[in-house]
């Protein structure tokens, strides 16, 4: 799992410093705001980013308030990353440039390779490929947006909106630089942190095992998500990801599923998509948790993110109105789950706690209860110490009395070995208080029935996974 | 469609009263703020009604500043609407005493009813039902929500986030009351507004073919939403549908699709809930819309609720990330949509529009074009015209400098006669005013771009309903 390069370093340890470098080139800088490489330093200088920063740009002596440099040979000290926007017709002597500069790695978001579709294009991706190979340099990309690393203040893209992504667990491989965005601002909005992101583009010389093989060895890294829409090699992936997996779960979303399609994949990324039946039976194979959309990612990366994965599919569903527990019991019947039999002493229990108009078998419906901390604490407690019970969810829509429930829910949590998730809603933003203060609590609050149980069963998928692979 | 109720108002004329009431009498409310009545009133006076609101309880002759009276027929003038807390037993002589006062309708929110499953619940809801069919009232419920009717400020439910619901064009019947609270929450966060949103519970003598044929005469409705959990008389509602279907979208979303649920469904609402498979079918046939999830609720809804139903399935997809491009083209796969071919002449003018560098084969993927508004716009433009194009999808991630397309968008729109949904993500909230501003415009706009897709396809399905039923 760790090759090594030519310089020495395996490969862990060069994508490490590539991801927290100390100091950065910008080839292509210039003091013209609508020029990619501008946008680049902006990031860079508005991230905040610690290390050392240097534009090189043969035109100008500063940017920025920063020193300028005619080019990577003439800055002193060490460079670990070069980010290089410059017309591709123009990146051979650069790449060659860097590698000479011992630079561990170079962001090329220069489109014009391979995805063109000529030969002109894919003889030059040979190219630069060629010359970072022969000297141990990593090139992300080209046709890129580049990474960042919200713990160290880095965003080495062009994109202003990550420059203060929250800083967390998920790492994500994006062949797509805009699905790369969407899915940072969707985590966010989803009260989920990055530790690393990063555009793949045309994987010239990293591939998604590289780069998995290192987030599975990072330790801010709990959640490993990939954007796929074809692979050269999917045995590669698919041989890292079976040895991964049995630490860190990998969710992973491909993408050119309409095989009329497939030209616009090329185009883009300069690979065909691909059956997309045939990835999805390998990712399962391999062990990861292959989803259908973006919805279904952010919900299944969500409760992995927060919460440890479950040792079965047992369900008990606790909720305050009866609708939304027959709609969750239908989810866990499409998702391979099913509602626990909770056993005679639960039952009894529960008949004490709740209503007696209201059900107690699973769902347990625990309607007006629901304002009464101690019931909804005991009922909590009594259904988690199931021995049938492998994984729980508590529904409610939203009212101010019902907080109480939620309450009950914090107050127990730590005691609670078995993993939960929350569907609580938000009228007009009512509830974000709750929601962070569930979710600070790392119990991980979705606005539907239907994806919390997606939630829950992600949870089920990786619990399995590791007693199957791990 | 509009049968005779016994004191000569056609069905609708009687609904439209009970949703539009002159006076309201809460039976059941006391000082206690606990009790479900006292939520009841305060919800009648926070939400603002401005017809009377007339409190009955023995023991009191005032109760939050209103004259309370010792029993319905003590109260002078006309009442058109009850809402009626008090234990099941205690129902029968007040129903009776409602239907000897004129009243039109009942919110009976009181349990106990068939829901239950004794003898003794079934008995006393065919009891109140004969009272009621032999007065020509009609009960909502027993066992339900109540309504709301934000138009009128009205919100004769027990639930006091929905006293300030958005006013809009979507009606909404749910058999359930949390759920009906969920979609009215979940509408209003995707900035949609009702007509009218009403509980069913146990549907004693109102049934959802009833309220169907109610949504579609009323003005104020332009979609109509159920919820369902199982009918005792689908033909009904489908022969309502198969006419209403004509001038208005029926989204309909049924659970219960479980068999071991079953017996959740029968307690909750008082319904098997039959087999989903069969349902599913049948809503097809009479042209309603059948969703999966709350998610694909919202986001059909949306759809028919901002835009016209689309002529045909050929869609535009306009992005400014060709991996965007590829994900909304697998969706419109999966959703029997598919990519609209352009005519030479588009073609040619999307090549001297569009950077050489990226594909005008649709996706159309505009990338850095997105910050000049003159070029998204006649982009927008050739498109939109192309003969070959039924459908538009405008989609990109959100940052600051792709604003400028919003803007084409927003300007183009009005002579666009093709329906159109965008995709507009909103990191922490950056895009909100520029959603609001399209969506003041009847833009409906999607966080992904699968969901901006699920949109189309709702426009494309009912338009489809409309020629086959139509």
């Amino acid at each position: 799992m760790t090759r090594k390069v030519n310089n020495n370093m395996d490969l862990v340890e060069q994508l490490d410093r590539i991801f927290h470098p100390r100091a950065i080139a910008v080839i292509g800088a210039s003091a013209n705001p609508d020029k990619v490489g501008t946008m680049c330093l902006r990031n860079l200088l508005k991230a905040g980013f610690g290390g050392k920063i240097y534009p090189v740009n043969p035109n100008l002596s500063e940017l920025f308030g920063l020193r300028a440099y005619p080019s990577v040979s003439a800055i002193p000290g060490v460079i670990d990353l070069a980010i290089i926007v410059i017309p591709a017709q123009l990146t051979t002597p650069t790449i060659e440039e860097c590698a000479a500069k011992g630079v561990k790695g170079a962001i090329l978001i220069t489109g014009g390779f391979k995805e063109v579709g000529t030969e002109i294009g894919s003889a030059l991706q040979d190219k630069i490929r060629d010359i970072a190979n022969r000297n141990g340099m990593k090139i992300i990309g080209p046709n890129t947006l580049g990474f960042i690393n919200p713990g160290a203040n880095l965003n080495a893209t062009f994109q202003p909106t990550v420059n203060s992504s929250k800083v967390g667990n998920v790492a994500l491989a994006a062949q797509s630089g805009g699905i790369c965005i969407f899915i940072i601002h969707a985590l966010n909005n989803h009260n989920m942190g990055i530790s690393k992101a990063t555009g793949m583009g045309n994987r010239c010389n990293l591939d998604f095992d590289e780069v998995v093989t290192y987030f599975a060895k990072d330790e801010a890294t709990k959640v490993i998500v990939l954007y796929i829409e074809g692979l050269e090699q999917p045995q590669r992936l698919m041989n890292v990801a079976r040895q991964v997996v049995k630490r860190k779960p990998i969710v992973v979303y491909k993408s050119g599923r309409d095989e009329t399609i497939n030209r616009a994949a090329l185009s883009h990324t300069g690979t065909l998509a691909g059956k997309y039946e045939f990835y999805k039976a390998a990712f399962t194979q391999a062990g990861m948790i292959a989803v259908d959309d973006m919805t279904e990612l952010i919900d299944v990366t969500k409760a992995l993110a927060f919460q440890p994965p479950s040792s079965g599919n047992r369900v008990a569903i606790i909720t305050t109105q009866a609708g939304a527990g027959i709609i969750a019991a239908d989810k866990c019947r499409d998702l391979d789950l099913r509602p626990a039999e909770f056993s005679p002493a639960t039952k009894q229990r529960l008949r004490q706690l709740v209503s007696p108009l209201t059900p107690i078998d699973n769902p347990v419906d625990i309607a007006w209860q629901a304002t009464d901390f101690d019931a909804c604490r005991e009922i909590l407690r009594v259904t988690m110490e199931d021995d049938g019970v492998d994984i729980i969810t508590v529904i409610t829509v939203y009212a101010p009395m019902i907080m109480e429930m939620m309450r009950a829910v914090i107050d127990i949590s730590p005691s609670c070995k078995k993993p939960i998730t929350v569907c609580l809603d938000s009228p007009n933003g009512a509830a974000s208080a709750g929601i962070n203060a569930l979710e600070e609590r790392s119990i991980p609050t979705y606005p539907f029935p239907e994806r919390a149980i997606t939630g829950l069963a992600g949870l089920a998928r990786y619990g399995k996974i590791l007693k199957i692979i791990g």
